[in-house]
């Protein structure tokens, strides 16, 4: 790949996913792995969920958000965390600050669904609103940093964060051993570039591929063209991943990932359908595109043995209807 | 109680349920162990949810569906296993003979749902359709039977089904110590017979509870009268609990049990849907019934530590309805 030098502040390393599974061991869930006869028949291939929806606070996010506020100095731990997010980064930040005593600020847009505002002012995190719009949203997060002291927790462009998510796939390795290959949803690529550290340093020979959805392919076409694509406005249910890539995470899914896997908004609907019904959970979105780009793609996964990573259950009525259309 | 003699048949006793865990061990799974804090704050007491909506076949049924087929010796188990459940039990019998290689018939009611008959043929059994009532389905077993010889396994009313299915409250049991309750739904009574069954042997000092909606309470009121009630027909939500006991349930349950507590419908799609936003579970409306019945006896269950059991998640696309009325 030719792309110009990014400017991407430190990469994590395995060692420091190491730290995050010790950081994080009293306060996150070694969530179960489940399977279905149902969906090996209908992949032609062995599936393995790594059901992060069953996480506290219903998402990986929480294994990020944990060690990263357990990473800080008590010093400065004690002025507080602040982030931006109207999704689960935010609840995940507002229940690891409540379990370590600090207080925590969540910056959130107008317009945002009352369920996730609920779940963030549920643990005891301060909301600050804010205009629906990049600019607002940072002016606000800078107010709330210039006020209290507070550090920022970014929800993927951060070492702790992205170290913190790759804890996932390390407990997945430990479970399953060959796996052919591991596939986890991207957005901001914190997810997939803890995964790719993981697989990397664990499972050398698993192939590692991010999904995501055909109508936010900004990753996928960043990886193809070598340019990192910031100026897209996704529109896709999965709400998880209309973000794009950061410097850091490009550099890393770049390095270490085989590449990147679409799949269309009908097929990421009936994903989400197929392990309702057949693994009894309730998934997000968002997490049904790793699914669907393993169903898209029967040639490739054919007979393997293949870890999928669900990355958060936290859905709304708008996404259960499309459940009975 | 002042019951009159009962022709209860065989009781099975412990030692019948160790024989089942060894016998199932390989083909039914250890469920996981699930619990949320938002659900133990709604309920004021500790919850810890045995989650057989995540058990082969979606449902507890499998584990005494599978005891009972293996159980047969091989002479009989090859004539094949005949059965009649429009619901779980006839899924999770087609699937247990499908794994030991033997013929299934499954007797259903025309108008069953297209859900559960295509769960049951998707199995490979033979389905034979039968008028909706009870004589016309007990001439069709009769004539299965006489026709092939298959042997009869009732979906309740049989001592190595009941033994199967207190295969999940041993492995509860196991699992968290120092429980002060469990509960279970009660329907055909199985379930809750092989729940006290291991409770009694395993942890005596745990209360055992029947949930049954209050619409369906004829286990509530056997139990109160001391006289088996079995002709009515309920109407409920609960699809998996409209049946009523057997002697041989009644007899176990009446000796073993603590008693039986009811919930109304609202009060059982509400848990329904308390399940589905904080455990990320799909589960049917029979297995709410069961956490319905703690959250609307706060003053019985304050501050204890109780084991609910999530009997399946078969839920069909009118259940689901429920979730977003």
């Amino acid at each position: 790949m030719d792309a110009q030098p990014l400017s991407t502040g430190p990469l994590p390393t395995f060692p420091s996913l190491l730290d995050a599974a010790a950081r994080i061991r009293l306060h996150a869930r070694v969530t179960p792995i489940l399977r279905s006869d149902a969906l090996d028949t209908a992949a032609g291939a062995q599936l393995l969920f790594k059901c992060e929806n069953l996480q506290r606070a219903g998402a990986f996010k929480f294994r990020g958000a944990c060690n990263a506020v357990y990473a800080l100095d008590d010093a400065i731990a004690a002025r507080g965390v602040a982030t931006q997010s109207s999704g689960n980064h935010g609840a995940a930040i507002a229940l690891a600050c409540r379990l370590r005593g600090i207080p925590a600020t969540v910056v959130v847009p107008e317009g945002a669904p009352k369920v996730k505002l609920d779940a963030i002012a549920g643990e005891g995190a301060r909301i600050v609103r804010c205009a629906p719009n990049m600019r607002a949203r940072d002016a606000a997060v800078a107010q709330v940093i210039a006020e209290t002291g507070a550090t920022l927790i970014h929800p993927f462009d951060h070492p702790d964060v992205i170290a913190g998510q790759g804890t996932a796939a390390m407990e997945l390795i430990a479970a399953e051993s060959g796996l052919d290959a591991i596939i986890a949803p991207v957005g901001g690529g914190g997810l997939l570039s803890g995964t790719s550290i993981a697989t990397r340093a664990l499972s050398p020979d698993t192939q590692i591929w991010g999904a995501e959805p055909e109508a936010a392919r900004d990753a996928f076409d960043s990886l193809a063209s070598g340019e990192l694509i910031i100026d897209r406005v996704p529109d896709t249910i999965c709400d998880g991943l209309r973000g794009h890539l950061s410097p850091r995470t490009f550099a890393l899914i770049a390095r270490d990932a085989n590449g990147i896997l679409l799949a269309d908004e009908a097929s990421i609907c009936d994903a989400m359908r197929l392990v309702w019904t057949h693994l009894k959970l309730v998934i997000e979105p968002s997490s049904a595109v790793a699914l669907a780009v393993v169903l898209g793609n029967p040639t490739r996964f054919s007979g393997q043995r293949i870890g999928i990573i669900l990355s958060g259950g936290n859905i709304d009525t708008a996404s259960l209807h499309v459940l009975l259309a």
